[in-house]
């Protein structure tokens, strides 16, 4: 495609051996389960690679799924850019998304992605967040702290912005809480005077590489750990308020439903099994109150310096 | 309130009355667990009555909600009206969301509702419509048949008419199937120079009655068979379908989320359990298969007299 530079290519090779690498760390993670692999194409242009992994040892149900599609220019986005109607873009991401069976390890999401216009303009966008089932202080430190190490490297500016900007975007409105921890998120990160295109890369890289080490450790802290049936319970319902912010509040899921994009990629972010109940309420002191509590925007994680 | 005609009292006092003999019959049908209550108020005027049944011999989680609520009318209902900025509203209605455990009973959902302006404006809405997991034809043409009973007896036109409107309301646009096999939909239905206000009412109340009669027959016709994992697993995913669609599409859960009503009445409609599993595609010539094949649009359930 024409409008495919250099550096659009390289993008593309690096999501496409992180998508690689991700899911081979994942199943030595896992010790049992393997990815398997739906290859799909695009009719307007371009395709994908949905990577998925099922009744593992630790992992119930999870996806790393690479896209790069292009062509026409989605008139919703056209309009926005005041775009020609000739115009083409180019899209290519990694989307991950992983639901443990143990309630005491958190479900994990993480998006990195690329977007070009015809135009000249492009840009990033990504991050990564941690929905835990019970919340524990330590392990939510942890996160934080390594995603802030991530992005202290690059500018002072990124950790309070983006860290920000995840607790607004997972916001379930409707429930006044969080979907979980937050994290890390970003969109339509361009060059600037400050940055150069290429520094904006290496961060977007920074961030998918943290995402093994980062989540590896998690897992490992918390994987021996028994549950009883009121954990598990607990978990569905908090898997229940996942599917409720996926479903009603995620601009990337109502996207690609809107488009009609790959359904079956799109709602692999969904678990394999989620509850609601109604009007729960968590006993007083409980694990359960302490975590609903802590699921609030500006929760202090990160260490300050 | 002064708004309040004589009408509305008469709806409201029918809408309560229904309520009571809803909840009493699907007690004696489930004949173990009992309904409880949760009144509730609304900030701005009017409240409502849920009434929650949970862990029962059939009955895996309902709800039969009440409300009446008048105020204000929403910045949002206003506008569509061209009303002046202190106008006000009344809506009273009655909703049932129904979940069974066994996978050979089908989920169904009905609702009637009321809606009245201060300038005079006023209608009925409501419908019935089954979401059975597995298509059994012969209850799928026994609940349609019901339905154009009721439907002939005030209008030849209401059936055919209520019957295209739920299979487009009730239609699940990203799986390009529907809910399940729809029923009844109307909405926004005033007096005309055909039809009296009075006799819109009647309708309604008739679309109310024959929910129990028509549901505890095909509850009496299935609850007695035994199902397997199998079955279960596939109750799960189009337990999955039906999360999708009130979440995504549905309007009175979306108005009901967007303008800060009760969560907990809203979100009744959802199940104890739901399932996800990527790319499920049902084996060949399996009873799954034969009623994917059957979640469509216009399928000829009545019969022609």
């Amino acid at each position: 495609m024409s409008i495919i530079e250099h550096t659009s290519l390289s993008i593309t090779d690096f999501f496409k051996s992180l998508q690689n690498d991700i899911c081979t760390s994942l199943e030595l993670t896992d010790g049992k389960s393997k990815f398997r692999e739906d290859a799909w194409e695009r009719p307007g242009g371009g395709g994908g690679l949905s990577r998925i992994i099922t009744n593992g040892n630790i992992f119930e149900k999870g996806g790393v799924n690479y896209s790069a599609v292009f062509g026409k220019t989605p008139e919703i986005i056209a309009k926005s850019f005041d775009l020609p109607e000739k115009s083409e873009f180019y899209a290519t991401g990694l989307s991950i998304v992983i639901h443990p069976f143990n309630p005491h390890i958190p479900i994990i999401h993480s998006n990195i992605r690329y977007f070009e216009l015809d135009n000249g303009v492009k840009w990033f966008g990504g991050g990564i967040d941690l929905t835990p089932i019970y919340i524990i202080e330590d392990d939510a430190r942890f996160f934080h702290q390594s995603l802030k190490h991530v992005c202290d490297s690059f500018s002072p500016d990124y950790y309070p912005r983006f860290r920000k900007w995840a607790d607004d975007y997972f916001y379930i409105t409707h429930r006044k809480e969080t979907r979980g921890i937050g994290g890390i998120f970003f969109d339509r990160l361009r060059e600037d005077e400050n940055c150069t295109f290429a520094n904006r890369f290496e961060f977007v890289k920074q961030v998918g590489n943290c995402f093994v080490p980062v989540y590896t450790e998690i897992v490992k802290r918390n994987h021996y750990r028994n549950y009883n049936d009121k954990e598990k319970q607990w978990q569905l319902l908090r898997r229940g308020r996942y599917v409720e912010f996926n479903l009603i509040y995620d601009k990337g899921t109502r996207f690609g439903l809107d488009t009609d994009g790959r359904v079956e990629s799109i709602l692999m972010s969904l678990p394999a099994v989620a509850g609601w109940e109604y009007n729960y309420v968590p006993k007083k002191g409980s694990a359960e109150e302490k975590t609903l509590k802590l699921l609030r925007k500006d929760v202090q994680w990160s260490y300050e310096l």
